[in-house]
């Protein structure tokens, strides 16, 4: 991708996003400049994507301190537990949220003794930091991944873990971004990803942008797409796996998995080390966000459904871990039985 | 529903359908009065659900013929053989379309020796009581439907089986309207149905006029809803059943009667016998239709996807006859194995 389609450009002491609900109609930026208008942006879905949102909250953070660089220590500690709390209630699922910003308050820790300035500088160059390894961390996933493609294989992917998602290459697209490099020819299959069609606006998208190929299909078609055997490998995100390797990605993930063990196709999570919680000892634990009705109800204005009507609306459900045939992170290849720690 | 509700009425020798595709915003219609208008409301989904589809072209051929009045008799039956196979070729799917021509098609012939007028006379009544069938029978399968509705019960569906697919009651919801109107609180889950979204205008909105209790879901939330017991039955209707049981229904069906399996919730099929073809000995045989890629990449006017992405887009798929508790007519109830002559 060229500089304008970086997801995340932080210039000038600024953020600049990438509006992920214009894809791909429009290519609008979002500026961020402190923890409210970073808060805005990942709850409105702007920017999204579990990597995405722990290096814009940390961002955020950063940004939203500065302006009370004139406080006193004690104050300005306040304040950064008061905006780190806030940040961290922007969306619950994803851990790299939390664990973004809790880095960051680590460092501010450490700094203390230096006075406001340098904990502020400290804070953005870790800010800076985190999203250095999750470039790294990305390129290393898809690297990792090439151990399960190959050539002219038919891949299903849900939602969109590419490089609006992370600060690159993107997780599981990490791995079909390294294989077209390498010259392997790939099909992908892109679930459109009801409500918020991450698959169809952004997925597809990068993909075409690439040159790699694509179907687009609406999620109730993968069983039709398996049962023709298009599909050798289904390769999705995360945004939180539990110690026991239970993992919470965009809602008809597990569906997803179900399908692919009844059509005996292995079943892949890519994700950074950073979406580990080995704090969560099993998929119960993981909070799961419920988002309005209108999401459901509603599409660029268009009402498709009855206005009052009933909507259940999780964002999120959770892929129990007997389903996953190998979780794939920037540190190597694990496989079952899973125990993080 | 109300006079201003039916879906089809035949009045005054024209047909008026409820334009389906218009719902649940506006509630407008669609006048047909030849084979031609009969077809391009069945092609463009105006009128859906196979047992609508059926009456339609039922009528449809009727109106088409009546201008043909003139014609002596050799001509006459010429242009029946044509527009017979004109409106076959509507949509390939749903086994109805085809069984109500041909029942028109034999009492033609049966009257040939009277003359014109009285073959179109004959026609007339024969679509008449291919809607009196049909109203009898979607009562009848809803009574039947009952063996499986329990007090309390949360029911999954998928599309729209109900007073809008058919002439009254509708098929699967028929079986919703009957344990209402027995005072059973029943509770359904409504699958949206991408790409046409018949669950979210349709079904959503039928069962909402009718005091029952529905939420309405996203195709990829089902596996989440079931994961926490809030489903007890998957009921469903078919556009098509062969021989051994095997059915194809709207797209996103095969992957639920997967999804019912692997939570041991019992999944149940509800058509009337017309959507049973003895001809077609497994769903290998069934033809699938494929629809414009636009339905996928466009929702009224507003752009979902990349304007040229590749989409693949069956408007149906096939549930093979081991994932099949049982099949609902209002001949009975008919329990695996099954072997329809």
């Amino acid at each position: 991708m060229g500089e304008g389609l970086r997801t995340l450009l932080f210039e000038g002491d600024r953020l600049r996003l990438i509006d992920q609900t214009k894809l791909p109609t429009e290519l609008r930026y979002v500026m961020v400049d402190d923890e409210q208008t970073a808060f805005s942006a990942i709850r409105s879905m702007q920017v999204r994507g579990a990597p995405a949102i722990g290096m814009t909250a940390a961002y955020g953070l950063y940004l939203g301190l500065k302006k009370h660089v004139d406080l006193d220590k004690e104050a300005f500690f306040g304040e950064l537990k008061r905006q780190a709390e806030f940040l961290k209630g922007a969306r619950p699922t994803a851990v790299n949220l939390a664990w973004a910003i809790e880095r960051l308050v680590r460092v501010a820790h450490e700094q203390r003794a230096q006075g406001v300035r340098a904990v502020l500088n400290a804070l953005r160059e870790e800010a800076k930091a985190i999203q250095h390894e999750d470039e790294r961390a990305c390129r290393t996933m898809g690297e990792n991944l090439q151990a399960f493609i190959k050539d002219g294989m038919g891949i299903l992917t849900h939602c969109n873990t590419g490089a609006l998602a992370a600060s690159q290459y993107g997780t599981a697209l990490a791995g079909f971004y390294v294989a077209h490099e390498r010259g392997l020819k790939i099909h992908v299959y892109a679930d459109e990803t009801r409500p918020f069609l991450q698959g169809a606006r952004l997925t597809a998208w990068e993909l075409q942008q690439a040159g790699i190929d694509v179907t687009l299909i609406c999620d109730n078609m993968a069983a039709s797409v398996m049962a023709s055997r298009k599909i050798q490998a289904v390769m999705v995100g995360a945004d939180r796996i539990a110690a026991n390797g239970d993992t919470a990605n965009k809602i008809g993930t597990y569906q997803v998995a179900i399908l692919a063990k009844y059509f005996q196709i292995p079943f892949y999570i890519v994700a950074p080390w950073s979406t580990i919680d080995p704090k969560t000892t099993s998929g119960r634990e993981i909070p799961i966000e419920e988002r309005p009705a209108k999401e459901v109800t509603e599409w660029g204005g268009v009402q498709i459904a009855p206005r009052d009507v009933p909507v259940y609306n999780p964002a999120f459900d959770v892929t129990p871990h007997e389903l996953i045939t190998a979780i794939v992170t920037e540190k190597g290849i694990y496989l079952p039985p899973y125990h993080f720690a």
